[in-house]
């Protein structure tokens, strides 16, 4: 690539920035947008615009999201959102100090060097003079990109070395809060043993009443509701109707234009069959399915009890403490852990065995290994095709199109880095599929499984997959004809991939950001909605819902360029800059929509930490050891200098490891031995676990031995 | 190594072993050696020749031992002694059903080939013809070979299923049983934080209090106790010795022989210096120790609190649960576990932090990996050194001994043996030393980190170093003319150093186990003792004293054994046999001596068993990855049949940890829900884990904020 095409992809995306900048400041001051840019303000129920009076300049959000602090985001978005942004802002730190040390002391050292001038390379820009590329082979110039490795590496440990500390402090405090948590007062048995002549039920409440004679509350027995909820979504479908049916029908009534009562063909999608009366034929179904969801919910919770529960206790320490520790003396049975949240239980997980468990995880670990091995063909593939060299070569047909020079000049900036983007859509949601089959019992806990082998995939895949094929494709002649010059050809294509990196890197935040921050794509499907289908509120309430922030995605994404940012940094400096704006606008747009417009779905309080950690130093380690690599192939002497580093960061992430981990899988007895001030209600807590599809209205006492009712019948259901 | 001088060694061993059995039958029949062959029994009341009287044949004692059940060994000699009986039963039940299977079916096809014919081989022996080296390559022979390591493999899993199924009963009958066991009261607590102005004591108990209001019984803050232990030494020396010298003047006076009150000289070895009286130097030296350790024990009480503490409960199934759970927030502070039994804690230890474990752990691992790999070098050299062709081109002057033939045979069939068991000797302390360095709290803990390197010290070195350096040396000459020669010649070496282990492993029953036996060696050094050297009766208890099993060092020898049988068990089957003795006379002798003899100085309740688990399944790989490659040598076309086996191994012994370790580390809180019936006495429980040097006879509740001193000062110290 050369400069110009890399100078045209720049200002593109700059100036594409610049314009949905603008977009947004006047698109989110419209009030009727104010659902699309300010939902979680909403939901919270606060004024949209509440510091806006304040200034009218249309960049207040970025003053308003620089002086949020961490306790806003917390409020508004939570610890996971309040995690991810200490993760930005500890990457951007790095890279910010990195920048600072190596851009005045490196690009001298490298642009005063003539290397490219002595190899007689004559298509070289300025940029590959500032790489590390130009410094002469042997030079005592290397000296100073080696301390340069060593700087990076030491700042690395020390900003996350401090983000640890701050993040186990963040869910210290978090989990002290006197705010009520029901799932501090429950864990999740798996695992139970069934026994003849026994109910479920029966078996849970004697087994947890001997072992906790005082702390014991009760169980909820884990049912199969696969009938239930189908009849349950059946009903809400025709409520949903009904509301809708009704509200047409007083629209028309109202605005005068029909007063006709809607109608609509029971047939195949409404296009076959008899005719009927909507509001009538709905009502009727509802009215026959509310006695067999009532019969089918009793049903359940009596006869399909399955061997997983819910069990309760009245104290948070009880709690904590059972469910580390080890019930049965046969490890496969009566295992316990801590109760996920209401809100992300995958019920439909938890009567997975033991073993069933354990052959599904180690399934999916060796599909998603394969997965990786094998899609390094397609990428190697459209790393291949997507240069436009070869793309004439291939496909001569195209050679009139391409070679026109503003099309040609676009297509070379773009066409490799969108092919790469649009094939990494792809795949988490194939991934999240694959993380719940193993048959984790919480959302949060598939997510975080899910970003890891997004991870895992995106930089053995695209950073280290596109570098490698790129480069064996353009040399792979060279090659055949003297296997020896591999090492060579390496060498001198590895500063040559910075550039692509770069526009990579510009791309993602320049464009990607951009359209993060004017929510084109939900806006338009919102007023499209609002306008021709939404006939009831919540059918408008559910056209704007923004969903989360999705950090499961995010992350991933984050460390593909934190790992080529740091596997570039001494390599070509000038990539650091590029790192440091995307982490910067990520940080600064991120939280201006964490602030306003995502909803948390769910709660960790921060265990995707760890995880982020160990695969920052993961990053680091392969930045040490291609760095090891390339001073190696720069013929330095005092290249072992290098070797410790690796050692040093294994052994930093052991440490960590040992230090922290266990506070975050764990819940500390010292932390939850303060019980929250108010006596919290038990049978709140309990009922907050009930599925929506169980949680009937007449749900009382006159169930027996159901898998709800009470372990003491004395008490009433509240 | 030929025919004769392996029939020669067998036969001597053999002779040597007879002789030792009559020896030892004639030996224990007299009852004045009765405290050197029935001490256990002694020690526990018991009349040592209780089951004597019904039959007076000198093999009476084979009856015994065969006719103990596991509940007698348990009685006699704990669950630990229990669980190396199952260990010694399982492998022997192993070799019993591979000898019956493979011996009838494998010998008459390897013997009935002629693959050494028609090498022109002219030195081999009926040995070499009955192994698998006799086959012909690529035959279809090797099929029943091949069946055989299938046949082998699925034995060891079925047994050591079965074992494993079967200790975890036992240790949970141990666990649950009446009997009241002072540590399942306690847990140990280290990495305790320091606080300004508050003492140890105070903190813990304020700690402990909060997170276990109702069942928090007190705690025992570990101290400092070099100076009193050095104080305490002392004075139980002079006590010793004034006893000694009472007993003297006593005897002087009963015989007549002499009235003189015994003197001693003060100086340098009782030679130099005033000669003074010993009975009343002795007491005027304790009259002066005794206030002097007193006053320490109030200091180290009060002034040398240390960052540890023992915490005891009120009931066990709180202790168990504190003891797996997170207490603090950081996961270095606080950290707790299950207390050790009190007389296996090794109270230097306990001091050591969360980071100086890590650290020293890391450390030690790294030595003896460094060690095993450089005592490569030594054993090597012994290998190659100990064939007596070696002995003489190299040690050209001892010819003339040498070219004795009955010299000769001799030394050719014992001399490498005898090298390689002396060499051995000399590690176990070593080893037991570096765990004991690693800072881990309990001696029983201690000496399985220890029995684990020791196995993997034997295996890498003796079994692959012996047969690797042997197969080198031998044939570095044809390695150096034809590189690619190494390969056949390893093939064609592996049986031939079947005899040598064949040998090795007679030499250590035969003549191993009859020593043992016979307790020659205790024996003799009792009667010298006794006669000499012992005037107490405690002096004399000193002499006769067994000490223990030392089963730490017998399993790595055993699992040696396992290794080496298994791994020829289908190349020369003929060494089966062997090993059945090995075991079967192991086995007798052994519970012989541990119903008898041996008195346990710990009980870990069979915790060692994971890792003998672990331990036999690595002897397992090692054997399936050695016939891989043995097989491959044969050029048999279907050898990839065998690579599954290795990963079926590794599934199994990753399914064993899965399903049982957690019950080995963790006390399930079901098994100790039961409290034993009768109300356990606290107070004694905590006084059990004072060390002897602290519980001097007049502590009591004077002393205030000292380590011991209850946290409420309500109960007096009973």
């Amino acid at each position: 690539m050369d400069l110009s095409s890399f100078l045209t992809s720049l200002g593109t995306s700059f100036v594409i920035f610049v314009i949905l900048v603008l977009i947004y400041s006047w698109l989110s001051s419209k009030p009727g947008n104010a659902v699309v840019y300010y939902p979680n303000r909403i939901l919270k129920g606060m004024d949209p615009n509440e510091n806006r009076s304040a200034s009218c300049s249309p960049f207040a959000w970025i003053r308003e999201a620089m002086s949020s602090s961490e306790e806003n985001v917390i409020a508004m978005s939570g610890v996971d959102t309040a995690v991810y942004f200490v993760f930005l802002s500890t990457v951007l730190g790095i890279l910010i100090i990195c920048g600072l040390v190596l851009l005045p002391s490196l690009l001298p050292v490298a642009a005063t060097d003539n290397r490219l001038e002595q190899l007689g390379a004559n298509n070289f820009t300025i940029l590959d003079k500032l790489t590390m590329g130009n410094v002469t082979e042997k030079s005592p110039r290397l000296w100073a990109f080696l301390f340069a490795v060593y700087c990076v590496s030491f700042v690395t440990y020390y900003l996350l070395w401090r983000a640890y500390n701050h993040i186990s402090n963040l869910r210290t405090n978090a989990s002290m809060s006197p705010e009520l948590k029901p799932e501090q007062y429950a864990i999740l048995v798996r695992d139970i043993p069934s026994v003849e002549g026994q109910s479920r039920k029966e078996q849970v409440d004697s087994y947890f009443k001997m072992i906790y004679p005082e702390t014991f509350y009760r169980s909820m027995i884990v049912t199969d509701n696969k009938e239930v909820d189908k009849l349950f979504k059946e009903l809400e479908g025709y409520k949903k109707k009904l509301l809708r049916a009704e509200a047409v029908y007083a629209e028309g009534k109202r605005t005068g234009k029909s007063e006709v009562r809607p109608t609509h063909k029971t047939g195949c999608l409404g296009i076959l069959g008899k005719k009927v009366d909507s509001i009538e034929f709905y009502t009727e179904k509802i009215s026959e399915l509310v006695p067999k969801l009532e019969a089918e919910q009793k049903t359940t919770l009596r006869d399909k009890q399955l061997g997983a529960a819910i069990v309760f206790f009245t104290s948070r320490i009880a709690a904590a403490s059972a469910a580390q520790s080890l019930h049965a003396q046969l490890v496969d049975k009566w295992t316990v852990i801590e109760a996920p949240e209401p809100r992300q239980i995958i019920w439909t997980n938890l009567k997975k065995t033991f073993y069933e468990r354990q052959v599904r995880q180690y399934g999916v670990y060796i599909l998603v290994a394969l997965a990786i091995l094998f899609y390094m063909i397609p990428i190697g593939i459209i790393s291949a095709f997507t240069t436009l060299k070869n793309l004439m070569k291939l496909m001569p047909f195209l050679k009139p199109i391409l070679k026109q020079s503003a099309i040609r000049t676009v297509l070379e900036a773009y066409l490799p880095q969108i092919a790469l983007i649009v094939f990494l859509a792809l795949l988490p949601k194939l991934l999240l599929f694959l993380s719940k089959a193993e048959g984790i019992p919480s959302m949060s806990h598939a997510i975080r499984a899910a970003s890891g082998k997004y991870f895992y995939f995106t930089v053995l895949n695209v950073f280290i997959g596109f570098t490698l094929a790129g480069t064996l494709y353009r040399t792979l002649k060279d090659i055949q004809n003297d296997p020896n010059s591999i090492v060579g050809v390496l060498a001198s294509s590895i500063p040559g991939s910075a550039a692509f990196f770069l526009t990579f890197v510009a791309l993602k935040f320049f464009v990607g950001y951009g359209l993060e921050l004017t929510r084109i794509v939900p806006l338009i499907i919102f007023h499209i909605k609002r306008k021709y289908s939404c006939k009831t509120e919540a059918e408008v309430k559910e056209a704007w819902f923004p969903g989360d922030l999705k950090y499961g995605t995010r992350i991933p994404g984050d460390l593909l360029i934190a790992t080529i940012v740091l596997c570039y940094s001494v390599i070509a400096p000038v990539i650091i800059p590029f790192g440091v704006a995307y982490f910067g606008l990520g940080w600064l747009i991120l939280r201006n929509q964490a602030l306003k417009v995502y909803v948390p779905s769910y709660e960790s309080y921060g265990r995707m930490w760890p995880h982020i950690a160990v695969r920052i130093i993961a990053a680091l380690v392969l930045y040490q050891v291609t760095m090891l690599g390339y001073f190696t192939l720069k013929k330095f002497y005092y290249t072992p200098f290098l070797v410790v580093l690796p050692i040093i960061s294994l052994l930093f992430a052991f440490f960590c490891h040992t230090k922290f981990y266990r506070s975050f899988a764990d819940t500390a007895l010292e932390i939850v031995v303060r019980e929250p001030k108010e006596i919290p209600n038990l049978e709140q807590i309990f009922k907050s676990f009930i599925p929506p599809s169980l949680n009937a209205e007449k749900n009382d006492d006159d169930q027996f031995e159901d898998a709800l009712s009470q372990a003491s019948r004395s008490t009433s259901f509240a």
